[in-house]
Parts: structure tokens; sequence; C-alpha cells
């Protein structure tokens, strides 16, 4: 069996945004003489039209894979999400019961990143979670509290949200702000993305990236009923700037399929509003970021235009409630959800151009900060609430 | 279908105790005019061994059972315990998003809740929580503070609680010092028992209850491995001071299946020590507290020991970390998992014998606030943090 | 509650197939004054991107619904089927235990059919088996008979079928030549399709329905792992012709999601292949049948070619083992996984035209003739293997 | 990884009765240099109530382990068997998927293995079958068929069985007569067991096993209502026949708890009726046997009484519809659910002594014929029903 003095991590990947964010940090682990990594796959990760090779690459990669979970259930509702939820944690379960991990390591605030924490927490396991404190809207705010309640051990990217960690009880020997995996991954990534590059990924037209282009991600929010109409008040606030667009498909959640619909009607529908448009699934995380740093403006409520953006000072329209209350940076520009407010908040930022570059998200090594802890620290799995004195 | 302007409540009960502190609240719910009442019945509150009529007494109260759900898996160990509440929360989604409430009352810190709870929240229903922001030890430390961040609506039963209920983050409008529902079920109840009839439950020796005797109420640490061994050692001790006991069988949590084994070991190996002992799965709730008013002192880790004792003065000597950090009265004295302690904590209990009422888990009228929040406060689902100015 | 002295009968749908040939069915027994019809959803049915407003119809058809379960899990693999086949079952217990029908009526041969026929004979409810016997290739032909042998009414469709199912072991009281209900379905219906009509579904270009086209409906064969060269073959083959196509997009089984790439690619990349072609999700049930009317030739491996075209004599090129040993016409040809033979198959079944009707799976009055056996014969949940004499 | 030339051979074991059977079964491929050997363990093989330690001997063995899936639901009921059945077949879906066996051998005719056998066929696996085509009565009559429609490979225990599984369509290549695995074992084993040794299992009085006894084995009948009257018919008669009985308690399936509460009743209320009596959970296979040599009389539903004492002429009284259709030698008297019957049929027995052995379900080299079809012959997939030419 495995060498008893080594410590046994597991780390559950549900999703391309964690393994892009998590690679340096799992290869680090992996590398380690101390660890004994196990990657648990599931979600929408094994799903090809959302994660078209990850699953093979990080076979390729030459991880150890515990288990690959398909537990996404069809609907792109809030039942279906409930469910998926639910299913994760039962399977997870018997992985981690099979596996015995010292600790298991769960990333942000993913609806199934909390149900398998959940499963972590009842089969006694220490929980190390990252990017506990952070404020934003949605579903996401809650189940990242609900996570922290749940973990040990807590790598936070910023001074406010450590703040707020120590506030709900954590103890601060436990608590770090390591600063942000994906803004220390924009700070290593040199690569860059051709007009060609960029044009072998989804469907529509081309975008030249040397010349101004806007970037679309724009997620559902799971607590709000209206995704569709939101997401078409976007798209029509943007088809009168008459730029070019790169626009990202959503993530599987609740209100992706009503999503999912806008899309595939404006594309076959307004075919003279998406003429400049390019609609993608996904890119390669290192050339996602390039697109970062070539952007004009990024469009929408991802939590990169507020974190990576905030790094290379790139101008942000953060639209409606999905950010709500996250720190951010002068690069970031808010809009509710209607057309002039839009429009009007992406000129202004085309006009202003670039930011200066803020750290408020990123600290130097913050990859091998999280294996020093993970491998040193002394684990517990008996929670105290710790008062503040 | 139901009435529109009826504010659509869901009670999801899934062990006796729940039941048994939450009988008020039911009644005045079922019978408040702007009210469907859902109850869910799922996890041991099913299972004739552990609540035996209790869910046909359900049943002929005239309630709505909008689902029944036998989730309970075999086992006794952390697994079945995790795989119990992942399904509880698989079937619970089906249940949540067929009877379609608008409010989800969730109950204390039972790993289950926690798991409904998760689901309620993914399907965007308003929670409510009862019990929030104790201290106690074990898992439960834990999951009650992750259902805290879950939930929108909190009823607590003391100061300190509320307290720290705020410094997670939680909005002070929402956040309701109720005082305890099992205390004002103590406060109102004045049913007495006899030794004939407590006779009638259980096996094992009869105990008078007109003379001296303990009560026992020891259940499984899920987050302790030596659960069996602390079993033993209050057995022991409490052996040699060779009085009347009547000992309550542990909840269905992880670690039952070995206390389950230490008892039925002792019942047939050594039939002197226990020869004055009367092994007891449950009793009607109010017989119940009217053991713990009889009895002359309540040893292990229950918090019937904590609250329901506070209130009525019952001495308590409890035993290891399950309760660890709860606020307590005068009535308590700790043990650790120590012979000789245990005795001369109950020792000096007995001679003490009654103390006087503490009213810290005490308000008048607790079921009748709630039902008031419930019924009238403005329903929200989209959770913010909120920071101590 | 319900009255008594009527029959509770349970219908799952889980497909737009087994809705589209259960209508009169439905209906029949929905007015049934001796029955309480009960639907439970589930599967395909309820995601809109296989049966749009289907799942509306139904609710708006005044139907009693017990259940709507989301519970196809994504992936479109084996795993995934395998997953969706036992969380239906799962869930489908639940439902049936608290609907507690007298009979529960399982449709044909699709994997989550089996799985809901096992629930349903684990909860000791009489099974009535829809379409039993028949001889097809794939997973279907071994599910199908497990379903006969879990089932205690069986209703089949033609003689062999019915010399199958005795030969099983059914008792020759209990089974029933009812025909086809997909035939009957086809006999009553004369609703035409226009060009225009035809052009309101799908993608891709307008088939003028006055003109010869074919019909293309190939299913996934859940046994075979090269799916997606057969799906190239006869497309290749057909190119080749030169003639409109209209073709239906596969089920949501196994082997779904790379057939699903093959058409994306072609749609993409071979212009002019398919610039005759129309791609469409589904129609309505009659304008199916009207279709299968006007088109020149069924090609693929849909029992329609099998069963609805040989009343209806419409040439039909079966195309590998997925029909492979069930009763047919002279209508059909059968071709293998080769360009050329599929070539040849459809140019000799162009130049032969019409067929004259066949009765082979034909009887007058099948939806009534199985209401008169589910409301009138005795029920019973005890099988018995029985022996020919 | 695993030797790609050898045959990966998965065997789920759910009951302590199956590992029984087994043993020699499973030491062989084990043994085998073709063979990779995979246990899946689940059911009740893994709670210690029904089979303490039977995991641990078996981990003890050497086996592989691919899984070990705690998924026994409680409540003893339909609803609790039937989802057990189902969660059984979810997670051995994941499990088989890991294992990637090529051959999934299951056993007999338990619910669960059922669901295992549906999922291997989802799966696409090779399914070998043992104890297809006998007749008895409940639901593992209608499960046992079903699971012969799935499996691709027969190992079928005597002639008539072998008439029927061919009946119902299946490949007579693929159909073999290897006698009984319990029969085998009972021919190669010669322990003895001790009235002391059999002290040291279960509770009650000490049974002299040099002197007359009986040994009761009686199932709850699943598709029956009243088990709980039936049991205590049973022990009605036994009581009055005055004579020391070895009772066996019965398996964790639908009907369980019912039953354990009357034996529970019995036990703590007639204490005369039981002072002859020893209630036992399990003894270990080879002592199971001796007892079966040295009773002089077994009475119940148990297929031991018809198979095992078959072969060792020990007479047995055989209640109820549980083995109705069995083949059965002369040593079996049936008897109803009826005091008078029963206790006519034992004095009958008793008088009579043991019969001459039997060979119906004998074969030498039982074992050994099942390692040679399991490692020799081509396996395949794809069913086709064979009709009798």
């Amino acid at each position: 069996m495995s060498d008893t003095r080594k410590r046994r991590i597991c780390f559950p990947i549900t999703s391309r945004a964690y393994y892009g964010r998590s690679q340096v940090l799992l290869r680090k682990l992996q590398q380690h003489p101390g660890v004994d990594l196990e990657l648990m796959l599931g979600g929408s990760i094994l799903l090809d039209k959302y994660s078209r090779h990850i699953a093979d690459d990080i076979k390729e990669g030459g991880f150890s894979i515990s288990a690959s979970l398909f537990n996404v259930i069809e609907g792109g509702n809030h039942v279906a999400m409930a469910k998926t939820a639910c299913l994760t944690a039962l399977e997870a379960t018997n992985s981690l019961y099979t596996a015995d991990p010292d600790v298991v390591v769960i990333c942000g605030d993913r609806f199934e990143q909390l149900a398998i924490a959940m499963a972590a927490a009842y089969l006694n396991k220490t929980i190390a979670h990252i990017e506990g404190g952070d404020l934003t809207g949605s579903i996401d705010e809650s189940v990242r509290h609900a996570i922290t309640k749940l973990a040990h051990i807590h790598f936070v990217t910023n001074d406010d949200a450590k703040r707020r960690v120590l506030a709900m009880g954590e103890d601060p020997k436990y608590v770090f702000n390591t600063g942000s995996l994906d803004v220390e991954r924009v700070a290593c990534v040199d690569t860059d993305i051709t007009s060609k590059e960029l044009s072998a990924y989804g469907v529509g037209h081309d975008v030249d990236v040397t010349q101004p282009f806007l970037t679309v991600i724009q997620h559902p929010v799971t607590t709000e009923s209206d995704n569709r109409k939101h997401l078409e008040t976007t798209f029509r606030a943007l088809a009168e700037l008459d730029m070019p667009v790169v626009w990202f498909w959503p993530n599987p959640d609740a209100g992706t399929a009503e999503m999912a619909e806008v899309l595939r009607h404006f594309r076959e529908h307004h075919e003279a509003a998406t003429e400049k448009m390019r609609f993608i699934t996904n890119v390669p995380a290192d050339q996602f970021i390039a697109l970062l740093k070539r952007t004009s403006c990024v469009v929408g409520n991802s939590s990169a235009g507020i974190k990576e953006c905030s790094y290379l000072g790139t101008p942000v329209v953060d639209i409606g409630g999905r950010q709500h209350g996250r720190l951010s940076a002068e690069n970031v520009v808010r809009a509710g959800y209607d057309i002039e407010g839009i429009r009007a908040a992406v000129t202004r930022q085309l006009q202003h151009g670039r930011f200066a570059p803020s750290h408020i998200y990123f600290k130097p090594n913050t990859s091998q900060a999280m294996v020093d802890v993970l491998t040193g620290i002394e684990l517990y799995t008996q929670k105290r609430f710790h008062e503040a004195s």
C-alpha cells in the first residue's frame, strides 16, 4: 500500500476552472516526497461539451486518479443542480472511504464542492479550503461560507477575506492569506494567443486579437430567475457597440439551459448582430490569460474580471449581483441589468484603457505556501468556534 | 391546489428528539390560518427500533406528510452516516421540488439536517434554522455553523449563541433569541411518571422512581474513535456506585454499533453490575421530562443535561467533549473519560442535590415567537455577509 | 384520498416515443370510471433538448402526475446510462411507495424501464408489460426479456412474440397479443404534414415533402463500440445519392454524444454533402406518421421502420443489428454497415416503391383491449414459472 | 496495471450465504494464473450483526477487494429492500466502471444481485449466473429468471433448471449443469461441531448436539404480508414438541423487522417455551454443515433444506411457498402455515430418521468445472433469444 509516513492528500476537481487555477499547486504536490496525491474527477470536468480533453490531459499528467464520477444530472435547473450535488456527495463518500486521505482540499464555492466537503466532514477528514471568506452574490456566497465552517485549514486570497473567516470563528493558526492561485498563474504565464489560434476554438466569426475586442463571460446566477433576460440585455448592449466580441459559453449550473438557448437563438436569428462575435466553450488556461491581456474590456460576471484582471489592469464591466461585495481594484466598473448602463460602462472603460496593476489578490509563491502548510501543519478534525478575545 | 396566499412551510423531522421538542410549534403552525404545513419524515423517525410509534403518532396528529423517506444506511459507522446524509439530501430534493415550500425549517445539528439544508439552499428556498450558534463538541459543532451559513432566519436559544451567529455575518434583522423549545416544553409539562409506567419501557430491572436513581444518556461522539471505551468507563464508574440506573440507548449515529455492543455485552455478561439497571430505547417526551425531574443526577453527554436540566435544576455530570463549550448553568459538572473522575463528580452532585432553576435557555412563548416570525417576516433568498460596523 | 374501489394504475413515461405510442391508451384509462391513473415522468421526457413541450403537453392533458423525476446523468456513455437507470429506480421506489398503485405499466425495453420494473417488483406491485417477446439486437434484447420475467401481465404485438413469452414460462392466461399501439395509432391518424410545417422543426435545409425524400432514424447501439463510424457510413452512403433527407437526432442513450458529434461535424464541415439535409430533434407524433407516409424510404435502425412502416407499406432499409431478429414484413431490406450495401439497398427500395400493407403488427382496438385487461383481470403478485405441458 | 492477457473476473458478494457456498470456487479462481479476481463486497456481508467477522475473513484471505459498499437501507420492509437494490446498482456501476472486468459473476437470486446484473449488463459486461432456472416461491422466483435473461453464461445445479433456462431462450452452448456449489462443499467438509462450540454462538439455552434437536431456518417471504404470523405458527408448533431447537435468525430482507420482533417477543415473554431454544445469527459455513449432519430435522424454508440436506439425507420439513416448485429429494416433506400440519410433519420426519443421500444437486468437481468455463469459454455480450428448433 502507500507509504504510511506520507501525507495522503485528496483533491477533487469538478470544473475546468478549478483545474486551471490549481495546475501549479497540483504539480508541486505531486512532486513533493512527503505527499501521496490522489485526484477525484467529477462534474463537468468529465463531460466533453464543457471540458473537452481536460480529463485526458489530467490523466496524461501522470496524476493518480482515485475516482472518475459521472454525476451531473441533466436539466440545467435548480433541481438538477441540487441532485447533482447530492449524488456527488454520495459517490465521493465511497471514494473517500476507499482512498482514506488525511486531507481533502476543497476549492472555491461550487455547489458540488460543498457536497464533497460535507461527505469529508462526516468521514472525519481534515478539510483544507481554498478561497474562503470572499463576498459575492448568488448561492455561491452561502456555499463558500458553509464550506468555511466545515473546513479546518483556510487559504484565503486577500485580507478582507481573512478578516471574515476569522470573524466566523476560525482559528487564526489555521487561516492563511496566500493570495490567489489564479493571479499567481497570471503572474507566471507569458503565453500569447494569435487570431489564428483563437479561430480554432468555438464557432462564429473570426476575431482579430491585435485589434480592440470585448470578452464576455456571463454565468447564470442561480438565485435569480431571469437569467435569460439578463443575458439578452448584455447581448443587446454589446450589439449596438459594433465591436468584435469573444463570448464564452456559461458554466453548467442551474440556468444554463435557458442561457444556452438565448445564445443559440441569437446566433441563428440575429445574424447581423452576431457577425462580429465568436462563441467559445473554453480555451486552454494559458491562452485564456493571454486573451485577458489582449482584450479591451471584459464584460459579464466572472471572477476572472475581479481577480485576474486586477493584476493585469484589464478594464472590466461587472454586471449584476454575482460578484456583489467582492473586493475589487479600480479596474472594475459595476453595471446593472440595463442596456444603457452596460453600454455606457463599456464605453467608459474603452476610453480609459488599461489600469495600473493591483496586488490586492497577489502574493508571490502562492502555491508553494499552500504546499508548505499542507505538508507541514499539524492536522486536526475536531473544530471549535474560536471567539475573538 | 393550496391557497397561494398561505405561506407554505416544510418541516423535515428526522429524529424523535426533533419531534419531541417541536410538537408545540408544529401544532401552532398547523392551526395557523396563514400556513400550509407539510412534514417530511426521514431518518430514524421511521425506524421502529428507535422511534416505535412516533411516525404513527405524527400521522394521527392530522399533519400533512409530504414524504416518508427510508434513507438510513446501515453500518453505524462514518461512511454509513455520510451516505445517509447524501441519500437524504437526494430524496429531499425531489420532495422539496414537489412540495415547493416558501420556507424550510431546519432543526439543530444532525448530519442529515445539513444535507436537507444544502438541498433547500440549492433549490432557492428560504431556510429557517432552530438552535444555531451553540458551541458543542463533535461534528455537530461544524454542522450547526454550516447550517447557519446556509440559513436565512435564525432562532437561537441563548444570548451567547446570538452573539456568535451575528459574528458569523448573519443579518441582525433575521436573528431571534426565542429561547429553547425543549425548555419551553419543560416549563409547560406537568406529566409525572410512575415506576410501573417506566417498567413498561425497555428491558432489564425495575427502577423505583420514588427513590434516588441515576439517568444515563451517552451518545457516540462521531469525531472520536474510542466511543466503546468511553462507554465502558461510564459503565464501570456507575456500577461501583451501586445505584439504580435508567440507561438510554444511544442515537443511530456513527459509533452506535460498537456502543450497542458494549451495552449488550454488559447486559449479558455482567449480570451483577447491571442488576439495578434498566435499558430503554425511548419514552414519550412528556415522561422523559418527568424522569429528568425525578432523577437524582443525569450522567452522559446529552444536550438535555445542559438545556432541560438547567431549567429543572437537575444535577448533571457531563462527560467528555460532546457538549464542550456549550453554555451551561451551575447544575452541570464536567468529567473526563475516567472512572474516578466520573464517580467523584456523580457523588458530588448527589450530595448537592437539586439546583435553583436557571433561565439561560428559557424565554416564555418560544413557539409563538417562532410562529410570528415564520408567518410575518419578509422572506428572502440571496444572502449577504453582514459585516459588523 | 382516492376511491378504494378504483384500480390504481401507474404509468411511467420516460421517452417521447412511449408517450407518442401510448396517448390513446392513456386517454382511455384516464376516462375509465374504474381507474385512478397516475403518470410518472422521468428520463428524457423532462429534458427540453429531446422533448421540448411534451412534458407541458402532458400536464395540460389533465393527467395526474405523481412524480417528475430529473434523473438523466450526463455523459452519453454506458456508465451514465447505467447510473441513470439506477437513479431512476431509486426515485421510482419512493414515488411508487407514495402512490401505492395496484398495477405498474412498463413500456418496451428502454434501460430505465427495467429499473422501474425492478423497483415495482420489489414493492410487490403487479406489473403489466407492453411489447414483450420481440427479438432485436443491442442491450434492448436482454432488457425486454428481463422485464418479461418480472412482469405479470403481457401485452405482446405479434404472434412470434407471444410464442416466446410463453416459452419463457409465462402463464398463458396473462399473455395477450393486442397488436402494436404504434400501428393502431398509424391506422387512426390521417394528419398530413406540409413542407412548410416540416421547416418549422430542426435546422438545416428545407425539404419538399411532395417530392421524393429519405428519412433517417439511426440510434446508437449500446452494445457496439463504433457507433460513430456506423453513422458516418450511413451519412456517406446517403450523401452520394444526392436526395433530400430528413435526419432525426438519436435518442439519449449511451453512444449519443459521439453520434451528435458526427452530425455536428458533417453539418459544419461538409456543407455540400448536407445541403439537402434537414436535422430534426423531433416532431409531434401525428406529423411523424405523416412523414412516414410521405417519405420514399426510411433508413436506419428504428423500430418505426419495422412496425409502423409494415402497416404503411413504406420501404425501409434497416441497418445493422439493432432490429436483428425482429419480425418484419416484406417492406424491410437489411443492410450491413457498409456504404455500398446501404446505397444499393436504398436504390433498390426507391425502385420498388411502396409495398402492400401488412397486418403482422396490427389488431384493431389495441388500446381498448389493453384497457379491458388492465381493468378487469384478476391481479396477482407471486409469479410461477409456467411449464409447457 | 493488470496483465492484459488475464481474464478479469469480478465477483460481487452480498450475503454470508454466497460467500459460504463460493469459497472453494473463489480460491480456485484466485489461484488460477489466467485470472485477475476482484471481489466486490456489499449488502449484509459488511454489517456486523449478520456477518460478524466474515468481511474480515475475506480480507485476510488475500483476495483483492475492489469495493466495500455500505448500501443496506434500514427498515426491513419492501421499500427499504427496493432502495437497497437501487443504491447497490448505482454504486456497483461506479465500481464496475473502475475495475472494468471481463466477466461479472452473479450468484443466486437475491434482490441486490439483480440490481448488480442490471448495472453490469448496461456496462456491456459478460455476465455469468450461478443457480439459474430453479423454481421457488417469493420474489426470488422472478428475480432469478430476470437475471437469467441478462446473463450470458449459466451454471445451473440440476437438470430441471437446465431445461427451463433453455426454454427461456438461452444458448445451449453457454448453459452448464455443474451441480450445486453448496452440495459440493457438503461433500468435501468433514468438520464436526460440539455442543460447547455451538454454545459460543448466539444467545439462549445450550443445545446438546449429541442428542436429537431441531434446526429452524425460516426466512421472510417478501411477497407475503403475514410473515409475523407464519413465524409464530412455526414457533408454536415446535414449542409443543418440547425438543431442543437451534433457531437461526432470518436474513435482512423485507419482513425481517417484524420477524425479529416475534423472536424477541418469544424470547422475553415465553420463557418456558424457549427454554430449550438457542437463537443464532450465524455460524461458520463448515460448522453449519456439521449442524445439518447432526440435526434430527431441519424446519423452515431455507434452500439448505432442499439442497444440502438432499445430499446429506437430513429430514426436512419445508414450510410455505418460499421453496415452492424447487426440485427436491425424498428427504423433504412439505407443510403449510398451520401448527398441526407442521407438528405432524416434524413428527413424521423424526420417526423416519435420516434418508439415503440423493445426487439430484450433486456433481463432482462443481467448482473446477466453473473455473474451466470462466477461464476458457469465448466471451460475448450481444445476447440473442435462442429458439428451440
